[in-house]
């Protein structure tokens, strides 16, 4: 076995660690949870696991919690009070209560981690932006695909100039799971306006999609000019989103989101096309990103090899060929957060390595679906995004 | 060896065949050549092979044809009075000669197989399917990649309701060999709006996709928004077009048309969504399709393998697993071609397994570059395919 | 996104693991500690971490361990007599030391979880055998590729009889990290024939192939002919392996194991052939595997999606398109041990869903290699495994 | 449409080439008229078809030629004494007539281009050599594979040492048509000894696998070790085959042959490794290869791209992502046939960048299918190819 880099999972001490949401059948909340204890620097003790109390109890005491709540409030006040009180809390419910949630929190000093969308209206969005700028905690939204290393490669080569001047961009997120009508809890949720948002797939994946593309190119998205459509009768949201895009500097970009295209499970693809070379990489293999230098053969750059940079090494486990998956990116963003929040604790700058998608980023996803939603209900129109 | 079923090369006798344009060292002429002769239903007899004179006298030379003419007008006037004459020609010429050319051929009843796109303007198009309209011969347009036997299979399941209700179409033509200024005799007249009209990318290989849409799924795009850009300095031609689709009955598709895409060769590739399930396939994987019927496990269709359709399976000469490629596919619209001529000159209406594209197919092709470009100076506005 | 099933995480008591090696450089004991960290079955309380006491105990530190020793004997015997002492410890260490060190553990009744290959002698590997049978403990070999959710499957297929009467098996694992002469660590010890037997590339990747193909189908491995090979001047251990196989039933097999083929890093890939199907898996691609019922097309079987089997699904955290990796493969050994160990502490069987490599496995891979070695110095004479 | 550099098939006179097998329904009787044709170095105008006149006749008919044989022999004959009579055959009968047709029109001075496996018996071969080499005609056997582009790409990066030194070659050639009992007339004589001779899949694919790795890589082998096996009850010869390989200089290599396995169709392919690098190729993706320079990232090397070699690219005539397949390799076959016929018959020496499968090529073939065989009854004792 070829010597390897895992990422140092020790150290000195874990922070202490809460959740909102994430009761017994919740998907992310246990994505959230495995995330949190891959590299070791959280201890989960406290949680308010569902706003049904009994079922929020009943959790609580499924994941061995030292402390379960009724309701997050409550928690918030509580665990701000104790000495050993959670230092950081996972916010893993629907999008139109993040705002309410994360204000008691991040008030009381707790940092948060979110999940995404940042809310699910642009007006609590702009709030809770204050509410990060007026307290003293970090806030990181859960865009886990930016903590792929091979993401982090990819944005580095754009930065330090592999693909030259970027030119084209070209990003998918599709999915087949919402092809029929879906009664599950899941599919219930994040197609009710009330509680997603006036974006459904252009939300819920689109917004991934688009923040990949901001963080790797770097590029401010100018105007959308977006195609929305419902196709499952009597669905009230979008369930497949064609967007173009105009970015800063003339660069060019297209961006679907789709939860209706059968065959595609979690199709998050993105690729990136300047004057010098260009690359793509597909979230299905995210242990691989293809990079052709213009007039060159294609090359194969593999996760961790001896072509990948420190961008993307940093942020890598274990050797090539074995293959690090969703929930290791996932790690990474607990990782990054760990950094900062230690960082912030210790009074010092959160170091230019770790980077990790902040609340201005999920305000910026909030204005990139009004936009895209605007500009769909008006006839596919350049809209801004300001 | 498996058995096979070789399209059957065995024909009573070769229809006698012409070429205009395709001098020494074009490239698609030499393909027109290689496609005619695979299948062995034509003998190449006749051309006027550049229109400067003395080239065309060498290349004809070079080719041992037995009759070799200055200029095309000459060639058709004298192929007609012949009584062994070319029975059909091939226009392999850039895009403003084909409707002059096509006309002295048509006029005197030799039937025409022509490169596209069509035309360079609408007007000629316009002409060109009047002059096809009142003559008797058969006019077929080189829209080559419907003849991959495996676009045939997904017309066919289109078509059976494999897929159920289309919803959604992405296709993509994407190339990189405009990344930077290029001066061969290739790159110059595609990039020269006097000789290719007014569609740079999305005349040349954007009319393909579009072709390749219409005929698979059979639906009609009624409006395009369309942004196109030349990132080049100095071309006068978009080299990178992004264009949003709305069919009838609700469909919408995406199609990308670039030439300045560092890593893709002749990446065309074509991927169709219904309420039952999807499919996929890549010009450069000419040989399988990836098919997932709604809930099921993706399958990987391969050329004549044993579930493929007899639309598909008529135009496939050797067994799985023995790759046919672009020049197989080349050839099978040229016998396609000879199966719409011989039926014609019996008096016979063409088979209705035999397809081919027509004029109507490249007025249709012409009216998309002109709609896109029309949207594209429309700051992307919806412009309807009239 | 679509519902999901996780691993449930959740557990009344976490088992209090120790580990033996795996001090501050170590790869795999770092694979080791997160893999027991990601389902949350196991604490880590107590180390030796290394066999030069400082390294142990700087290393201990690191981890924050509560208890970190000196060497491995004192701390079986310390921590057998502490109330809350280490109920199943790693060992971590190289292949020499594995049994004297699982010895220690065992008689004092404490569970092993024990790196592969079992021990660097058939003699060691005899002996640790009895000493399993003769005491009361789970032991374990981390031969964690058979922990995949696919190669669950596709036992469970091979049981199920979708391949039919099996015919073929094809194995193979191929890297590339000593094509040259290598002084690091791991390199070092791994081509001592002192401390890792007498199998060089056969014993540290061969055995994890040979134990796959045990594990998916179910076969004995009646016979071998091998052709070893030491590429690199001066290695005393094979770097790569020819092996030809004969199953019982008249089944055959090719085993080829490399360490010296550029261009792989960890290619470990199954391929099995019955009259009815065949089935191909590969390890750097963990989350897909290649069904065919003969006759009809390939099937892409995705892990956890609608065609997988509960033996597979079971051992899948996330849905299909979220991959899985290298870690939650292991992790998943470690929770299969856990549920055995939590079985064999309540006096009950453990589940016949629970599976787990076994000191019984451990030793038919030093049978394994043992005639492989044989076979090689015989001129590749037909050995048998006994 | 990037600049082309189709293989020049223009050509002062066509040769008259004659055909011996290949009646209506026969497989590669029509790719031989195929390849023959694609190029356009051939005319096809005589043929003794079929061993049963009346079949000869009406398959001569279909296919349209001058001249149509009851047997082969009147055919040699009667040929060889016409002033415009078939300069070259191809025979494309089973393997056991090769040598007594290829002698008729050896003597006669008509070249041949004669099907793989050579000859039924080694003997035969033996002779063949003798008559090929005492008189003056080119004899090409049609191991076709060596003729795809990048095989020869292959061989001259092997020739030039971008792999170094070599160690170790993985070759397989792996098919499913005759996992069940067939009965068609394709299945009939290559599972029937006396007509194929004393090799089943080894002698009808593990032939095509040996040439191969011997053209490549230029190395010798010296012993094989086989293992044999006929599945399917009631088969006379093998239809699976394991090899092991000692080539010269202590190289090895693994050759694995098979008709019984579910799921491949044509799948040969190639892997060469040595100490400073790996290659991998497939047939079934005959337009990509897969480099590999140690210790850094892989190339994906395609047909006739910027980085492929004239050795490559003299056999290419489209651009790199207009695929071209297995007609086309074999077509390639015969234009390397076309210019050793023409050199030879202009008193000249071929030319060194010509290259195509001797007889001395077969008789190897022939030797290896002898070894393994003996090998094989041998309980898999190492053979001398001598």
């Amino acid at each position: 076995m070829v010597g390897a880099n895992i990422v140092s999972s020790e150290r000195p001490r874990r922070l202490r660690l809460g959740m909102v949401g994430g009761g017994n059948d919740a998907f992310i909340g246990a994505v959230h949870r495995t995330a949190a204890r891959i590299d070791d620097h959280f201890t989960l003790l406290a949680g308010a696991l569902s706003s049904t109390p009994s079922r929020s109890r009943e959790s609580g005491e499924a994941l061995g919690l030292d402390r379960v709540y009724d309701d997050y409030k409550q928690m918030a006040i509580r665990e701000a009070r104790l000495k050993a009180g959670v230092e950081v809390v996972a916010i893993v419910t629907p999008n139109d209560s993040h705002y309410p949630i994360a204000r008691e929190f991040l008030r009381r000093g707790i940092h948060v981690i979110c999940d995404k969308p940042l809310t699910s209206t642009l007006d609590d969005a702009n709030k809770l932006l204050k509410t990060v700028n007026n307290n003293k905690a970090i806030f990181v939204l859960s865009h886990n695909y930016t903590c792929y290393p091979l993401i982090r490669q990819a944005r580095e080569m754009v930065t330090s100039g592999y693909l030259g001047q970027i030119r084209v961009v070209q990003v998918e997120y599709v999915q087949d799971w919402l092809t029929e009508v879906v009664n599950n809890k899941q599919a219930e949720w994040r197609t009710d306006p009330m509680r997603s948002g006036e974006g459904g797939a252009i939300g819920d994946i689109g917004t991934h999609a688009y923040n990949l593309v901001r963080f790797v190119t770097g590029l401010k998205v100018e105007q959308v000019s977006a195609d929305l459509q419902a196709f499952v009768v009597g669905r009230l949201l979008d369930d497949n989103a064609h967007v173009m895009l105009r970015f800063e500097d003339g660069v060019r970009g297209m961006l679907w989101a789709s939860q209706v295209a059968p065959g595609n499970e979690n199709g998050l693809r993105l690729r990136v096309y300047g004057d010098k070379g260009g690359i793509e990489w597909a979230q299905e293999e995210p242990n691989l990103m293809w990079y052709t230098p213009y007039g060159c053969s294609t090359r194969k750059i593999t996760r961790n090899c001896a072509e990948t940079l420190e961008a993307a090494n940093r942020l890598s486990r274990i050797p090539p060929g074995h293959p690090e998956g969703y929930l290791e990116g996932f790690a990474n963003l607990y990782s990054e957060a760990a950094a900062a929040i230690r960082a912030f604790d210790r009074g010092e700058k959160v170091p230019l390595s770790v980077t990790y998608p902040t609340v201005q980023d999920g305000l910026d996803g909030m204005r990139f679906i009004s936009a895209c939603v605007k500009s769909s209900r008006g006839n596919s129109r350049w809209v801004k995004i300001d």
